[in-house]
């Protein structure tokens, strides 16, 4: 008898083991998909990373390169993803004054049978964790919030559209 | 003349170009570090993912084991980490039915000539994400919340204890 | 002139080179391929690992995800292997209490111009080296036994079938 | 209540969840570990690969660079091996007329809190998976066969020696 | 405004920030692309290397084998560089008596969205710094020279043939 | 009968193959490599990426970030390159506009049993490599020239400065 969860879970077969879904009938098709996340710098970051942006472009030059390269690299941080091409990748920075923090954006597109929605979430956590890194001396008490995705397109399960996001 | 933004980020130098920061002076001392985080699962993934835990020991053990794998990948994830040898690891997750979400502390242990806070942070970030990836099927509202350090100790910048939480 | 031996072995030009063969006229088509290996575990380590087995969860899973991982980066270990898009992977595990081991299937898919026998020989000696891992503190008698191709099935040069094998 | 089998696996806890083993309070010693293993090639291919071994010196010098790579790259391969740093890593191999096989040996040296078993057994499969590649267009019954660890030595649990080998 | 150069330098978007380039409305086409670059090694290696060159195979099929994992391994080195599929590899050495030297060609074969000028260049790079690694005992006054792009062929930019170069 | 080459090279053993070197009995010691090279840009890129230099800090941004990564990487892309711990990197660029090329230094530095000058190297090569990435769109006619060890120290074999240079 098969449990009812098993059956939910795509990355589990019948007796709970994972295993890397087959997309071997699902077509190839333009893809594309996007996440929003956040890092929270506080009082005495927030003003010392934003003040001269210019000056300090290596600082979000290396956040975004970071992420880039994590999210090609997503099939060997996530076990169970598939490894894909990728024809595009996008990773955007929002500063938010009013909440002392930084927005982070990552777009990913591909042709491939199965869809980027991990790819984008690994490029905006992995952005926001080089934030981190690169601030903790300063202070450690940022947080990163609210990794979600906003959008994606492409496949068979359809395009989605986070409830209530206008994806900034 | 050396702005004042550049000297409180370790890595960045006068110019605000990014280096791996010189560790070469500092003592090899016994560190730690704990990180936690969240992902909101929402009402129809919590109680699948939770209701027959037993059985779907496999879901648990990929994102435990991801986050293993990945904190000791971080030197290649973010790129001013210092690749450091590493000696105890260790992923939790706690069950938070009112939030319907997950928990997830990782704690990290090396001695080395500087911290494991990168570590941890990576190992929450990438456990959740796994999570995320093997329920995203059912619900794709989920949200990656609040990473960030909850206490450190070793090194000279001595014990960090984040104000107001007791690590659970 | 040519040696005999250098138009053989496809790896290697007529130099005994080696090199990437080139397989840019194949075409892609669906493959798939089958390997199968066991490690034996001997009296003391066959029980405990056996005894309570749905608790242990973490401990199939962690050779099950260690080999699924392995496949995927099958290009980064085998020198000579091609990068290929996979779609679908699954690793089995079949106890075999009269010779107290543990046999381990991996089965691989994808659409691609060259195939995947290396990519399951390696899910399976990975996932054997990993239960090796865990169990080691135990014994250290253990044997990885008879790694072989069961069967593949694509590409130009047709269906393989080992020879007296079943595929279990 | 603990269970008896969790004692005794060490990479899981009490509650058979998998973790890095906390080998902070051990000795940095002097380590060595050898295995062996060896690959079946059968009628057709052993007289190919060994009636010319000095022109073919890319076969054996690919699967032993292959293995190399393998061992320094054991933690990202292994969930639950700690990096470490190695200095000194040989892999040879013995033609088995006889058997119409090649035995291969891999041995490898460190200065760390533990051992290097894991890294041999890596070395060994990933020299006999590259054999493998590299023979396959000739013949696919080859089988990877008896991949053991030979002997270790330094560390708290002393010195091993597989019962009745001599290491060759 | 955008400025000019922003528009020049494919990787930059309007702001001058890294991007991985859209590449999804290219069409698939066979691509190939040979570069070319040597090291000089001088009177006291130049002599050694090529005396018994039969001998030391492994020398130079290390070398050949470390350029052929680094070309595969290419998106992961270069930041912004698409992960592809690589249909072909073949890195020859070409001795150079008169200069000391050791000429290094490689070539790459794909069929795919964008070209892999950046794959054969990095094989000659890892192919020569690996000869470097492997003769600095001896003397480390050997310069790596000249690594540039011979021809390329498919894609839209169309063909490009190194003015002065016949590719040897 | 040994032959001469083989004792020299001492990544070789006396039958030729390959071996990452017995380290063992080194000290740990305070080392430090500075690796030169650069690469032609020419007429047409050389301006349009020196123009702007503020507004493009992506660009050589990108370039540092590859390069400190890649030698964070190295021992996996130098077959015969030990594992090390790092305790800096610096990674400068120099403008030559005389040569209408950039000069690219890189500075490791450690503490253990053998040397970085690999490590370097590979720094500038990457950054090199990386540089021609993002300019190739405009002129493909770029050259990386003379990558070499400028000065290295500490460690048994003593302290190397590069015969008529000062290091820049």
């Amino acid at each position: 008898m098969k449990s009812q969860g098993s059956t939910e879970f795509t990355h589990l077969d019948d007796r709970g083991q994972v295993r890397l879904v087959d997309v071997g009938d699902k077509p190839v098709t333009r893809r594309q998909a996007t996440a929003l996340g956040s890092i929270y710098l506080g009082d005495k970051i927030y003003p010392l990373l934003m003040s001269d942006q210019l000056e300090k472009g290596d600082a979000f030059a290396a956040a975004r390169l970071a992420g880039i390269m994590a999210i090609k690299n997503t099939a060997n941080l996530i076990p169970l993803c598939h490894p894909l091409p990728l024809t595009g990748i996008e990773i955007d920075f929002i500063p938010q004054p009013e909440q002392k923090s930084l927005a982070i954006k990552a777009q990913v597109r591909t042709q491939a049978q199965t869809g980027v929605e991990m790819e984008a979430l690994v490029g905006v956590a992995v952005a926001a964790l080089t934030i981190y890194d690169m601030c903790k001396a300063i202070d450690r008490n940022m947080v990163i919030e609210d990794i979600m995705l906003i959008d994606k397109s492409g496949g068979k399960s359809g395009a989605y559209h986070r409830p209530g996001e206008d994806g900034r």
